[in-house]
């Protein structure tokens, strides 16, 4: 049993056998999250991991199901921070997952620096734009726009909260990649494996999954590009799978 | 009529349609300097082109069928200087292409900086090796180690020789993207495109093309990757197009 409030719907997680509490006017998760979650490095029973920017939880419910450690998400929006809770519950999760309600930037005073193995996270997009250029529903715009935090702060409080040698994973776009590795190598982080999501063959990557490691040597591995659909717009095998997992979908 | 030298063989430049002189042993052009080519930004009839490293002049020759502009090509080793001079003779291309036997270090104070539209480059990929690991060939050595320029170096090169505005288009190793990327916004360049190749579908990438814009704007577009072989291990059709042209090569 699950208490959902206004327009929020429990949504499957195929892959995962897991359920979400999502909304259309509040906070839906994206691919890229998905994305994020299959991309990160994950130790198996030892360590711990942060998800900032966790939102709905998404990125800690997939963790979940790929690792034994504790996982922290962090959300700074109080409805949102909400909804994960209420998600954990319905999973059963909460020995797992602990949500935090509050703002990434005050994560390493709480947690102390060095802390975790891995840090996740799905920053928001865009840089702050003009008052009346951003999006009118306020929880769309604090998860979209570099409102709250900007995307030197999310690197820095990744790099404070991450172990020397620990590895620290983004989702962002294809057009941020050189600030990111600049960040990135500016708070310790060496860049060392990326994969960029194209819509299909041919087109322009739209997403950048970047993987670094702190006070890792420089060397970059460019794994081979996801395409989410094939050429008859319908998603890719590997899209299938991470969406709906190894069932027969038919 | 041309003179060959040693085991000199007088190769076909098939899509092109123009003739390259080789050598096993000192010399022979990579796909990655027809790549380049075949990437970089070429205005049509206004500009000055600057092709850095040039080798046996692979990219000032493929050039020449892209672009009515000049094109410089510089190469500091004088057996392969000579090489590319006698390819343009052959070609009967003198009146487009000039070749300069020196050191790209010292061309912005040959030619002033802020000079061409675009700067391409093919440098060494490998950091300089202790002595007795380097390439014992010492014409394979000083093209493909950094013993005679740096990354670095040039990088500064490209910056200062291109116009504001103007463009500056390099090949190299993924592994190195991180150090290029940070050296360009160093030197005043921004990157803002990039094209990885892969050997094939679901490989890494091995190559990287990188195209940045004298005090650009931030924001990297990623290209469609290349695919050098199919799923037989034959040349994919982007590539057998490259090398051989549009004629049916059955």
């Amino acid at each position: 049993m699950v208490q959902l409030y206004g327009d929020e719907r429990l949504d499957y997680l195929l892959a995962e056998d897991l359920r979400i509490i999502q909304s259309p006017t509040v906070f839906s998760f994206s691919l890229d999250a998905v994305l994020l979650s299959r991309f990160a490095y994950m130790p198996i029973r030892k360590g711990k991991v942060i998800d900032l920017c966790t939102g709905n939880g998404i990125v800690p419910l997939i963790l979940s199901t790929r690792t034994h450690v504790k996982i922290t998400g962090v959300e700074i929006q109080e409805r949102l921070y909400d909804m994960a809770k209420r998600s954990v519950q319905y999973n059963h999760l909460e020995e797992q997952i602990e949500l935090i309600h509050g703002d990434l930037k005050d994560m390493p005073k709480r947690f102390g620096n060095d802390k975790f193995d891995v840090v996740t996270c799905n920053p928001p997009y865009f840089t702050t734009p003009v008052k009346d250029k951003q999006n009118v529903n306020e929880h769309f715009a604090i998860a979209r726009h570099e409102i709250l935090c900007s995307l030197e702060e999310v690197i820095l409080a990744c790099s404070e909260l991450v172990k020397h040698g620990g590895k620290v994973s983004l989702v962002h776009r294809p057009g941020r990649f050189v600030d990111i590795v600049t960040l990135m190598r500016k708070y310790g982080i060496e860049p060392k494996r990326v994969q960029f999501v194209h819509p299909k063959l041919g087109k322009e990557a739209n997403t950048l999954l970047i993987e670094g490691i702190k006070g890792g040597k420089a060397d970059l591995k460019m794994l081979s590009p996801i395409y989410v659909y094939n050429e008859e717009n319908e998603y890719s095998p590997e899209i299938r799978t991470i969406l709906y997992g190894d069932r027969d979908s038919g």
